[in-house]
């Protein structure tokens, strides 16, 4: 277990690879790397984890493995070049599974990061096998990091999806909701994607309004977060609300509640008490609520 | 012109349109708003802006319009439902022209925000008319905020890429540096796509040590720009440089240099002796450096 691990930072941070872009683009530097005796292929089931004695499992390249077929992670600090397999069907594993989730329990937070690269990539090449531009055949190309068109030409370079997750805040309480899919008492920050031709800040102020009617100012830029199921950025905020008035979106939102410190703080100690149950640990929505707390005059303090 | 308003935000923040997310997924409320005699069309020429006396051009919907040959922009301020012409063939309009860029200076920054939004959505569409999965065609759904594949029935959204963009400073100084495309002179903050698996902070650490061998800690969010160039989301930021050493990657970078408040004071005051040339107001750069004049020490104080 690396419990203290999560709790400094949320799932999938804190990757050590050197992305070593230099080698991407050079073919004879690539060979190299493909061909050196420590070179490692991260194992994969289909987009799933493979884990053994709390660490991933890494095995030497197969002697008859294609360059081609496999995706240049980075170097790691040992000197290793990390490869993962590209796959041309997901099969099933489209979705995040319960064992993909479960890795951040099991596994160093470096490792954790090298699996959420390595999944976003692969998840992004089995989607992007056909030119968007003119439906004929696309080819890894720059050790994985782009695809080319036989046909047209076209590059297409990997998916990274920018997403606002926010706390709305108001007089010492915050916007918590739920959605409908979520385990029973969960409650979390608020979260959409950024569309194009807007700000972070006009996402979070739009989603706030959207999901919950609730119009804010003072948008706060916290922390990030890759999150790849499939291949998100989690741009975590912070923003102060107008008032508390709430009119919900229910495609969107099956409740939501303004909650106080000691709510928050509860539900964060574990308390079966707490007014919710919180995301775990590995999410950033997490961490959102923790720092919210270390901004907030304690109970005491304030009588 | 509107030159104060250029200066107060960077081009393209600022878009006032209620983007209504429920009316995009609604059959019958889009086609109320279509029918709207109040619904305008955002005149465009190719992909580039049109504008006349100050304005960009809004006309009533052909009489033959079809809807699905149009994304819904969103609701102006006055009521007004704005919808802007899918287009199939981008011809030369690829690439960002001179008229483009220059209706920054021309429109007030609603409308700039505006056409940004159009630009991105626009040229996503010409882009993505076959399917990513299977090679087979798309069509235009949820108002032209996706496209569903006809044949194996996926989903595609419009991409927003985050980009990084940072002043790397040290002891009073930033790092500044300039691609071979620029014009003569010009020098303005590093840059980098966001890649898979890692958070903001992680890829101002390796934009920077990529292009110029600097190694910096405390990166520090400042504030965000949509860029619809194709489609990025800017992510301005400032991070402490461990040193001033320099080892460029030519291909990326022509040239880097330290420079020092007074250095950027006169650049950005358009001073002819000024060290460098300066980003354009339209640029997050030219804020960033702006923004950071306003953290350091004025130059009489520290004497």
């Amino acid at each position: 277990m690396h419990g203290t691990e999560m709790r400094k930072l949320p799932g999938f941070v804190g990757g050590t690879l050197d992305r070593v872009d230099h080698i991407r683009t050079n073919a004879a530097l690539l060979a190299e790397s493909f061909a050196n005796p420590a070179a490692r292929l991260l194992l994969l089931d289909g987009l799933d984890p493979v884990e053994a004695d709390g660490h991933l499992l890494l095995e030497p390249l197969p002697h008859d493995a294609r360059i081609e077929d496999h995706v240049l992670l980075g170097i790691d600090p040992a000197g290793r070049p990390i490869f993962a397999r590209l796959i041309a069907d997901l099969g099933p594993g489209l979705f995040p599974t319960p064992r993909s989730r479960a890795i951040v329990d099991l596994v160093p937070a470096e490792e954790v990061g090298l699996y959420g690269t390595a999944r976003s990539l692969v998840h992004w090449h089995a989607r992007h096998r056909f030119c968007s531009v003119c439906g004929a055949a696309t080819e890894s190309v720059k050790a994985g990091w782009s695809r080319k068109c036989g046909e047209c030409g076209a590059e297409h370079f990997p998916r990274t999806d920018p997403v606002v997750i926010m706390l709305a805040e108001h007089r010492g309480r915050v916007l918590l909701g739920r959605q409908h899919s979520w385990p029973a008492g969960r409650y979390s920050a608020l979260a959409g994607f950024v569309e194009p031709g807007e700000t972070i800040e006009e996402a979070v102020a739009r989603e706030l309004h959207e999901e919950a009617g609730v119009r804010v100012h003072d948008v706060r830029y916290v922390m990030s977060q890759p999150w790849p199921f499939p291949s998100s950025l989690m741009i975590a905020c912070f923003a102060e609300a107008d008032d508390e008035a709430l009119t919900l979106d229910p495609t969107e939102i099956e409740d939501a509640f303004w909650c106080d410190a000691d709510g928050v703080r509860a539900a964060l100690a574990g308390d079966p008490d707490a007014p919710f149950l919180p995301p775990p640990p590995m999410a950033v929505a997490w961490h959102l609520l923790d720092r919210w707390l270390a901004t907030v005059v304690p109970a005491d303090a304030s009588a």
